[in-house]
């Protein structure tokens, strides 16, 4: 398996993260990062068990040095192995309160997951990318998961828009950075609410099949982006479900 | 064949009209519709000589009436058929001129493709897909053709992207109002020069396969939109080639 | 008062166009267009009975022959005027109504009018500004009045929304071509409910002087553009009332 | 001078922060906070020489503590004033990079000063831009100075961006939150280059008044935002000079 391409997802929860890596996992040896193992002990199993590969490591994407040692890991798991997919689906922590009853730390907070993780992941990632440029079948891709927050700030949202609207701005500074050396950066918009456990009692008088964005079907999105010809590179989607209001 | 779902492409020509039609043909009968037959016939003939199934209609999308003909006669060859995509891809003329030498007609005819047509063809597509919805495996779709002009409006550019504007806000208020009816709507923003036979002297000194959009990856993006779960729609995607500076 | 620069305003009725032309009537003779004189023929008094100059001339700007024949007024009453500032602020209909209830003709009612009206008014001002350039104290302006609907398209918006769009379109590339010509171009997003006499009846549990935008106050503004420096173009700026949700 | 309201202006520099202090001296005591003294030095000299009222804060605005003293001074110096208004006009380094030359520190150093220096600005300013809403003649105003890359997100932009896309967030959200308050927040895009000391050898060839933007009509353009009606708010500009390409 030694040059074999692999797919690397940061942010395994058991929403979006566990959806992509079971989809990457299909064609791709996946390496699950998260900081809690907990967050992802079941799937290496389930992806292990069915079929796949994949690997866990405990990652805190915040933490540069953390994001080194997983690094390091996966090229000892993985020697020479170029990355055809690097998907990175964390996010800090989402504050809703007045602006005077925030802290600064609550801003710090956010965007040292979703903005500065970003960098530590893109920066440990994208040679891994790149190495996979010529031989890939597909273009080597890198992904961000946004939110409505990425583009439109609320009141009472600023902690967490900030660091999304940061995020959207390096993905687009990476796409146009990269692409002249074959990497596919891609944002995605993820603009309601997904149907995941912790989700389960919202809207409990609505179907949850159109009115909730169903994590697989992100997974799925994301895949079509990574299968895109380098003749037609989509940067940006916008993903929300049937009954959503925008 | 009865009842078996369509697609209909408007705007067939020897680009991105083509590959959608090709590529949607491969699941369902196709309709192509362009003002000069010149421009279907030999498709027509491909497709249908492949195992598909496809028949062409000349129709001028500026003239209603010319649109509820084209309907009429899809009816007739198609009785009861609710069509599963509907995709609006002509386009007004591209004048690329100083403002002060262009004549409001200019406007007028850009305008009565891009907007009024796809009004036309909008109007007389959507009962055809709003039938579809119930027993449709795949969420029925109504994809419209974007352009750069689509989100900038640079000089000398006036007549194009006037009418470019107006089809996305019908693509977004479309969106909208019949994402509750189960339909799918999207607009893609081409942000590039497609690799056609017309640009086929453009950028001589630059790799065609990475300074231009494919066409046929152009289509393939479409039927990844309409494959995509009602749980999962996007509205809006861009695409554009890999050396695209942007 | 042969060459000294004059203002024309398009689209005068009870609301905007009406305080528009009074605050730049404080420095420039004023033209006010409308279809019917009686949407200008108070203001015209008004303003030359209290130390101002106003001509009122009846024009469909949907009709290109109608704004030629205005501006042929405009040069016989003001010879040799070069334009300070032109003003559109005409807008078609506004028809809320299910996209299958809508005719085709609901669209062209409406572009007629917001877009082609605009582009009919610029070819006209366009050069009567062109001349002023040189010797004005204040750089020449145009100004196109926007809406919400210029930048997002509900449902149900759509034969307003794609004439919002395609005029927002015209405004920006007609600021990138004629800015290096020394005219400055700008588009307002009019984002909310003008106080005037036909909005009365709306949100009468609400202040007024909160909820509602002031149509003396978006005049205000316009006249802010019109006098900013060339080292310092604003070409769009958004108007809602303190108490606007957006 | 007791309870007269002040303003408030952070990043005073040879550029936009002096110019804006100097317009908003001809109405308001002003308080002048840079890092480094010599940055206000002579322009506190300058305003308190010709009838002003300045004093100079050495502040780091990346550090809360540091802020925090400041509005200490401020309250010491004039007991009990509300703020008229609050410009933030700091901005982090700005390292035009490839992506993998740049250290994660480059991404904090750019954000704790754009981002995290507006935030502890903003918690700090705005108790006394609410204090003067009731009796306030224009209502008090927070406003942010952005670039361009508040808003396209170029290659080698990537941490300079990233924050200037959060603060534009920062912005947008104090925007909806505060004008129901009476607070005024908006957002400038500065899109060219600025006519300072720093930028005199940029564009030699061209004619400075119009290829660079003057920073006294910034400065103007943010007291016209000060002076706006509460009916007719803008929350976003974007300032150009007349020959940019954009």
């Amino acid at each position: 398996m030694a040059s074999k391409a692999i797919a690397i997802v940061a942010g395994v929860g058991p929403g979006t993260g566990a959806s992509v890596a079971r989809r990457f996992a299909k064609s791709y040896p996946v390496v699950l990062l998260a900081r809690n193992p907990e967050s992802y002990q079941d799937l290496e199993k389930e992806i292990n068990g069915s079929g796949g590969k994949a690997i866990g490591i405990s990652t805190d994407v915040a933490n540069e040095k953390s994001v080194q040692d997983a690094f390091a890991k996966i090229q000892q798991e993985f020697p020479d192995a170029p990355a055809a997919a690097a998907i990175f689906n964390a996010s800090g922590r989402f504050a809703r309160a007045p602006f005077l009853e925030l802290k600064p730390n609550d801003f710090e907070a956010s965007w040292s997951v979703s903005c500065l993780g970003a960098v530590h992941f893109s920066q440990a990632a994208l040679p891994l990318l790149l190495k996979g440029v010529e031989k890939a079948e597909l273009s080597p891709t890198l992904i961000f998961t946004g939110a409505t927050a990425s583009v439109k700030s609320n009141a009472l949202m600023s902690s967490f828009s900030t660091a999304k609207y940061a995020t959207r701005a390096l993905s687009q500074s990476l796409a146009r950075e990269f692409a002249p050396q074959g990497i596919h950066v891609a944002h995605a918009i993820i603009d309601g609410v997904i149907d995941i456990p912790r989700t389960k009692g919202w809207f409990t008088d609505k179907d949850p099949l159109t009115y909730k964005i169903g994590a697989d079907d992100i997974a799925e999105s994301y895949w079509q982006l990574h299968a895109q010809s380098k003749r037609a590179f989509t940067n940006e989607i916008d993903i929300r479900p049937m009954m959503e209001k925008w």
